[in-house]
């Protein structure tokens, strides 16, 4: 480490949080980014140079850094957190940074979680919404047995950032949370149409289904599967975390550990669609149809709302195989307000 | 017609109703029941006789006519209405009546609706609760549309006895308008969820997508697929209700117009469901899995209600591929009266 | 509008037309186009220039404009036709116009289709022998309603220049024309093998069974789905055609309005491949498998008559999964001239 | 064999042939019939009969022997032609013959094929049009090729009376021969259509795609598979009969033989109907749509000719899960008379 | 319970064991057998009857119980084991017991596996193979897993007892072990072919694979699923027995855990076929396809060898929709011996 | 031919052969290499120059070619063998050729196959091996059978040097010879197991099923598919060489003809696999599963010991739609050193 390099590392109280959606042309940028891309061209008369895609919670921005590649060359990899400083410029009608100096983030100073998107609640009180959930349960069995692992440390650390998923719905740090208690607020309503359902069990149901995502999926410099995840899945992950807590509770009823279970195994609603067993009981069945209303609309509206082009059209969604129609601004609303 | 016949078919009212359901071995049985099945036997030594099954909206059964076959041979037919005399006994661990007398009712003297199973709410009520919904639409192309549509009488007519299904979800009398509001309590909590879906497109959606079941599904003696209904669908009988009543309205919106008919033409969800096109905006999508939802759960709802073997498993339900398991007395509830 | 721009706006008619398959290097153009492509680029000195793709029916070409592309950046869009001029040359084994001067073309000025692929057919007397195949119908209900819808001007205008797909088959103007007449001819040979199949319907299944793509497809710089077309779909939109005809002729047979609305609603043949129905009559099974046969049939006819490599193979058809052996110079008819 | 016995298998010319159709209760009957079906039932006193099914091409009738069935027991079993005597009756609203006598048919004196359902045309002049269609080949190859298929006199005795399936489409004797010429009618509409198609592979294609199918299909006292036909299927043993035929042929060029086998091998349209390649050239194509065509149509109309309901609705047929739609005596004809 | 029950119940060493298999028309029966069904008919007077399905290892019977039915028709249901005795007679061509006299067997004096198909080798010599398997592996932590799993007592017990399955492969008592067995023997071989796979591991996941089978599937007079195996189902149910020996050793290797759990999860091979992940491993890989090759071989051997039609057909298997062909006697060996 | 070339042409003994996995920058590369790409590209100055990559059996490596291009553009194409000289260099982190020379070498001086991929086996021996496996055959019929077919010296010859795919498994010269012999040892596995198979049919199925590759598959400068592979496929082509040697042996019995044929018409075990019959006999479910197996392990063991990613993941393999995942250094033996 430079004594420069300390310099850029420890910057100004003032000139921080600087947040790539906010750089414009002709502003000097410094600032903590996480590094997405990082690639070495070479210009025809041999000259090489670093092309860079950095990123923040904001947003995107590419970078050029056109001397000293070597410096940098090794020291810093795709999914490294990096202090950048240099001047915002237009190319090809993008802004770019012009890259000054670049240097490794050390490892402790920042919060890789503060780098990806994450949910805009409060998901301290979130988890107290779910805690109140589990302790509003009749049955003292199941009420024992979520209580204990939604108030296991670590699951609790990990529930709380955790994401629903990698890139369809709810994939930001949060996103299971806001997933489960989105669902919850569904079920209710479910359960008071349907007063025959077991409603203790829908609540586990709706609370453990995707557990094992706390697992499956890891926050680095974007979320991504753990080899664990992508070998065993979160299904399985979740029905071993929730049997060893099973087993941890003595005399816990065969008859209880059964149907908890099932509903974590036939959550996909079909074996086509990774159950080993699809829903067999009423609350089951409950389970998987409000897990895929709530994470479908949740996704659709995400795609609706993002980017599309001048006729309303968002691009080609590959996992459903269209695109959506978002409409034209007084689309459905002609005449409204006579 | 007989003398005696007009004795059957004229009742006292005190004797009326008998509904299957009350019939007990031993008793003596005097109703109009709907005829199902009637078939002609033989016995050994060439003496003919007819079995028949007969129903009301209480439940089923058999029937056996030892003589005076050729009276009502022809007289009778499946799906005739009849006024049934004759003395309940066993046969093969079952109720039946040997029947003494059985004569056509006539066919203006009863309702064909009274002997199929009926939602147990208040029809009319229900349908003032569809019609507050239409009012309390904002956009006034849409609020007239849907106005138009729901105060045509013979749609109102329709609309408040059609069932929603022939056989799985919400198959009886006022089935679809329970279904519909059903939708409509889930539909307004996702919209309270996602303010960014168009809610009066949603609830058009709603109110709608089913419409043309009015016309595809009759009452007969059970509920049944119309020619028109197994050749065209409701799908598109439904689209042709509706786009006539929008080429009524001068100068309907086209995007209106296009938005309303895609909730219609995607509510299955899916081309290989019988959806020419798959939901393609947010306000479909939430139809299409709000539907879903609701349909599932109450044909699961009934089917583990329904009839089970000891062990706690339903019959096999063939559309799904699958038992449920509806349990065993004290299931999941172990020490839950502690 | 300057001067200059009318003086190209207004070519002599000697210059014209100039089509683009007859552009060779060396060659001054000047045409009218469609702009099928417009892309920014930049040279490593900073210099800005626009790279075109230039089309009408008889080909395409490149285009390049390296000075005053602010006069034309805004002015003209992808999509839009414009006078072009500039010299003819080769880059990359390939001809481009080293554009001089390019400029919109007046809205009114120039019929779009007459930049599309177009049948090489007169359609107006195609046209004439559908009108003669509706005459000769003998039930007096549908020749009326097939007269009318095909006697409706707005229809006749569309039917005329429809094509009948956006890509795979009889994709160009007048397409859906030659279709259908084709279709006529082969149902007319089937209708002769199987007297028992009503000819009065198979005839009007095979005129009306693609009549909601003049609503479904517009004619842009190049065939496209209108917004309907992909949420509503050809299927649909033409029940809703023939169904507003068939309102307005009291007393049309329940009868005849369902077999005619069948053949529309089942012409794709399948659930899954977008028909809500499958055909249930005979008449809809053969509509349904005349469409079937001269589509493909056209389609690869197409794919074979067109570009293949040196051993005799297409190109990948997507739709299809496949390529097509079109064959060697001699194939199969080695001797045949001994 | 006794006396008595010949006297039945001599009937005198005078009371033959007695077609099962013909038989009317209170005739006394005597004919050679196919027997379809012999069980052995017990009465509830002990005593043993015999109950069979008949049939010739006319009908079937069902039979019954109440004495001697030892005599009979072991010598006639499903399958074998019997000649029956005895006098009909009624019998739960069918026709059935109580047997007095019956007798195996000597198996040279009756040809089985007569006994099957066979095409009502004349088939030696059918396969004089088969010829001519081969004679107007014009590539010498092939034309060689076809016609030495054809006139090898074992594949024309055989492909004379063969079945073109077991119960699905043309399942009669001649079935085959009907099916290729209707074939050939469509497909020659088709080339004169389409001229850049090789007309002489098409023809071909159309001749021999499924002449596999006269070993595939046995004519026993039904329709049958032969055991190679269900092992190696009409589609390989068609490729090995024509391969031997081209093995022959000194010079026979590769890309004949390899166009011509693609034509057999793809006939299906699909891996997943049974062809091991989809149709890859032009006239591969033509064949399979044209025998998909010709097919479906003449299974579809048989089935809309066969039984229906009171309400106009064919049986179920499992092949294509759907009943069809045959229709009421004036529908859609209504008004055709004014 | 009166005397002359404990008569029957307690006969002399003699009588027994009646093998179902050994009983011929004539003989007087006296055994304690399955009752497979038990249903009650009543004759056209009125007189009612019982009929039974009786079986043991040896195979199954008919029997007929004309008088006294009252006695034993609470006493005796379908899945209990009773004492029969009666005369063996011949019914519709079949053996059928003229049932005197059925008392049940009292529960503990039997053991239900004896009348269960069973594995015709030495089960404790078998599983020493097993165990001897497990002693050879040479990582020390899977040694150590699959020891402490495998002399576990009661996994001991149960894996010794398993069937494989329910009625396809390897379906009687002994069934897993064998399958296990001979799975092991060609993975040694796959092992010996391909070095560069893991063999600790292979020899784990062949061991390991179906274990949850031990839960999944209960002996009761037949072998039947468990509620827990119907719900959860054996892959899940293997996964948490092997996760709890996981968790029991202390620093089991992560890495170790999931490549484990992952041949488990994956051993069906597809996600359509019920498992949550594909093999993603070349161990998986290996177990999944000898699992597919040795359960496969055996069904196919099984029903190859059961009873075939006079054409050496086997039944139709309705898994895997098809028929096999066993072949007639001379079969491919005709002049086999010159 | 210049001299120079011939120069070229004739490289000193001693200089050869330079393997392409042998060039290191800073040396002088002289070889026969297949052109596997040739590509023209121009600098902006116009300035034409060519990019190629070569490849031999030992690796690949890219070349530019900057003066003299009009000498070589149209004497050499991809495909093509050429002598080719210059110096090793470095270009964007790869080494590449900058050629001084290139040449066409003759066709007769060198033998593609030596330039693809190879079985590291001694193919002779092996074929030694498969011969005795024939010779070892009981059944005479079918001893004379594979006799005669794979003592034809045209099969003999092609066989050595086939490879059994074109990717996936077993894809290098050789590959067939080594994949036969390998199913050779499982089959003899399973047969011992199975002694009631038949071990001459399993035999036969497992040298012969893939017998169509000779001539589905050719050799170029990489193994692609003939033109009568793609039209015909093996399995087709297979059958009809298999069925001419039938044939010609006088006598050969049907039910042998029928089982050895089955055996290559159903060898991809499902009709959607591509083969136009399942299998049905117990012969031919061993042939297709050890297939399966040996095909399946052999592609995962390349796939997972080729390159894979630094989490120890390969790239993702299309045909199976996952990654593999082989692996980090200790992982799975963590400890077992202790």
């Amino acid at each position: 480490m430079t004594p420069e390099r300390h310099t850029i590392a420890a910057p100004s109280a003032a000139a921080l949080p600087v947040r790539i959606a906010d750089l414009v042309p002709g502003m000097h940028a410094r600032g903590v980014f996480v590094v997405k891309k990082k690639v070495c061209r070479e210009q025809p008369g041999g000259h090489r140079f670093l092309l860079f895609q950095f990123a923040d919670r904001s947003g995107q921005i590419n970078g050029v850094l056109w001397d000293g590649i070597d410096d940098v060359s090794n020291g810093i990899a795709a999914g490294d957190l990096a202090h950048v400083q240099g001047d915002v410029q237009t190319y090809q009608n993008a802004r770019q940074i012009k890259v000054q100096r670049i240097v490794p983030a050390e490892p402790g100073g920042f919060d890789l979680a503060d780098f990806l998107p994450t949910s805009s609640q409060d998901l301290e009180a979130l988890y107290q919404r779910l805690l109140a959930a589990v302790h509003a349960v009749r049955n003292p069995w199941l009420r024992r047995l979520y209580s204990e692992i939604f108030q296991d440390p670590e699951v609790a650390r990990r529930f709380k950032h955790a994401p629903a998923g990698k890139g369809w719905h709810h994939a930001y740090v949060g996103g299971l949370l806001e997933h489960v208690l989105s669902m919850l607020e569904i079920a209710s309503l479910i359960l008071r149409q349907h007063p025959e359902a077991d409603g203790d069990l829908v609540v586990g149901g709706v609370l453990l289904h995707d557990i094992g995502k706390i697992e499956e999926l890891v926050l680095r410099s974007h979320i991504d599967y753990s080899d664990a995840g992508r070998l065993v899945g979160h299904l399985v992950q979740g029905c071993l975390l929730v049997g060893r807590h099973m087993d941890r509770i003595e005399g816990f009823p065969a008859e209880a550990r059964m149907r908890v279970l099932h509903m974590l195994v036939s959550h996909h609603g079909a074996v086509e669609r990774g159950s080993p067993k699809p829903p067999m009981t009423l609350e089951a069945t409950i389970v998987h149809l409000v897990d895929h209303l709530d994470s479908q609309v949740d996704a659709v509206a995400r795609v609706v709302g993002g980017p599309r082009n001048e006729d309303g059209w968002t691009e080609h969604v590959k996992l459903q195989d269209r695109s959506y129609y978002a409409g034209r601004p007084s689309a459905a609303s002609d005449g409204s307000n006579d």
